[in-house]
């Protein structure tokens, strides 16, 4: 592993060249951006977010969404191909929440009139400003047509995502993903990238305990999301659930 | 009950007159059509079909695809809306089997190279026959337009319920709806219908027992399927799991 050229570090992955030209290793860390409400560090994230990004982008590869996923490696790593990312995460949101919430006044939780898909500048040291596709295709980072093909992209993965929460009891409420470019030929095809995961995801719980008086809770964000998640989903590795850590006895 | 106007009975559902206007009350039967691989009864199925037909339809309609489906109203009634059915069932595959394999001699459970479209006649004592769309636009069934927005449709269905069925250790190898027109005003719109049930879906288990050398077998169609699927996706009525007969002691 030391041998490997880095070729690019964030705070939740590190890339290295990969065994073939035109792959990636992807590596995914314990720590996380600073926009995902978790703690900075958390044990075994990048283990459980390596199994759930290989189960949503093999599933998306399986209904034809092209992905940049080939194959998991090993328990933090997953074979990726590379592709040339646009400088944009492409956010899906079904529910008002977060950012959408704040700046125009709608309560969390509302249901919106449809989706709605908004750009977001890739740039942490400008914390990733809203961008119209105006500025997209005046700075050049994409033109119209790649916008239509991302536009088309995201929904179909919202379809496929929203089924998946749905079929383990899991609103969907809002998620994002990066696209990139790859070549076959003169032929040039946008792909998922990155990965998808709950630090890419909001997630809230639809199996609420009832209330004495019969009803039911309206969905709340799911609690150890990670673990949980993967659980639902039946890829939660057997050889970690939460470590029992000793307890000191006074 | 005896009161109500009976507008349609098929082999698996009946149709009531609704409480208003443009709603049917759909009753769903233990029987099943003669294409479907089970035992022509099975005692219970119309209480399950009726809650995952609820959960399916409620979903799409969340995700904003258009379908009949207003309301669970008990055990074995929906409320829908009244739609002026297109006389076609519309199947995609994503997997080869059945009729597929036989008339094209590709073996079952090969992937197939993008999700297949296709249409047959829903007349039952013709044995639904398949058609092109060359067939549906000569015979007026529905025009280019309509077909263009049934396969958006349909695909999008695909892309959802693959997603559910994924999310719960199923695959689904290909499935069947049909679609109807409704009018809000001079517009009118294509909509889902009819169910979507074990009746209506090929399922395969993905969740196969590891073999003794430690591999996985390919999917397998799914036992006791009804049961299983409103298990997994968390509705199955409390008050009906296997019925235990009282076993004869000599």
């Amino acid at each position: 592993m030391a041998r490997r050229k880095k070729v690019y570090e964030g705070k939740a992955k590190i890339l290295y060249e990969g065994p073939e030209p035109g792959t990636l290793v992807q590596y995914f860390k314990d720590d996380s951006s600073s926009s995902v409400a978790v703690p900075s560090t958390l044990e075994g994230k990048g283990v459980l977010n390596n199994r759930l990004s290989e189960f949503f982008m093999s599933g998306l590869n399986q209904i034809g969404v092209p992905t940049h996923f080939i194959r998991r490696l090993n328990m933090r790593e997953q074979l990726v191909r590379m592709a040339e990312i646009i400088p944009l995460e492409i956010v899906v949101r079904n529910f008002a929440a977060g950012p959408l919430s704040a700046r125009l006044g709608i309560p969390e939780g509302t249901q919106l009139p449809r989706p709605i898909v908004e750009y977001y500048f890739k740039d942490e040291k400008l914390n990733l400003p809203l961008v119209a596709e105006e500025h997209i295709v005046a700075f050049g980072w994409a033109n119209q047509q790649d916008l239509d093909d991302i536009v088309a992209l995201a929904l179909r993965v919202n379809d496929f995502l929203s089924g998946v929460m749905m079929g383990v009891g899991i609103r969907l409420a809002d998620f994002r993903i990066e696209v990139g470019r790859i070549w076959e030929g003169d032929f040039m095809r946008l792909i998922v990238a990155d990965e998808i995961s709950p630090d890419s995801c909001r997630l809230w719980d639809m199996r609420q305990p009832e209330r004495p008086d019969g009803t039911i809770p309206d969905p709340q964000p799911m609690g150890d999301v990670y673990t949980e998640l993967a659980r639902r989903l039946g890829v939660l590795p057997t050889n970690i659930t939460h470590t029992m850590k000793p307890t000191l006895i006074n």
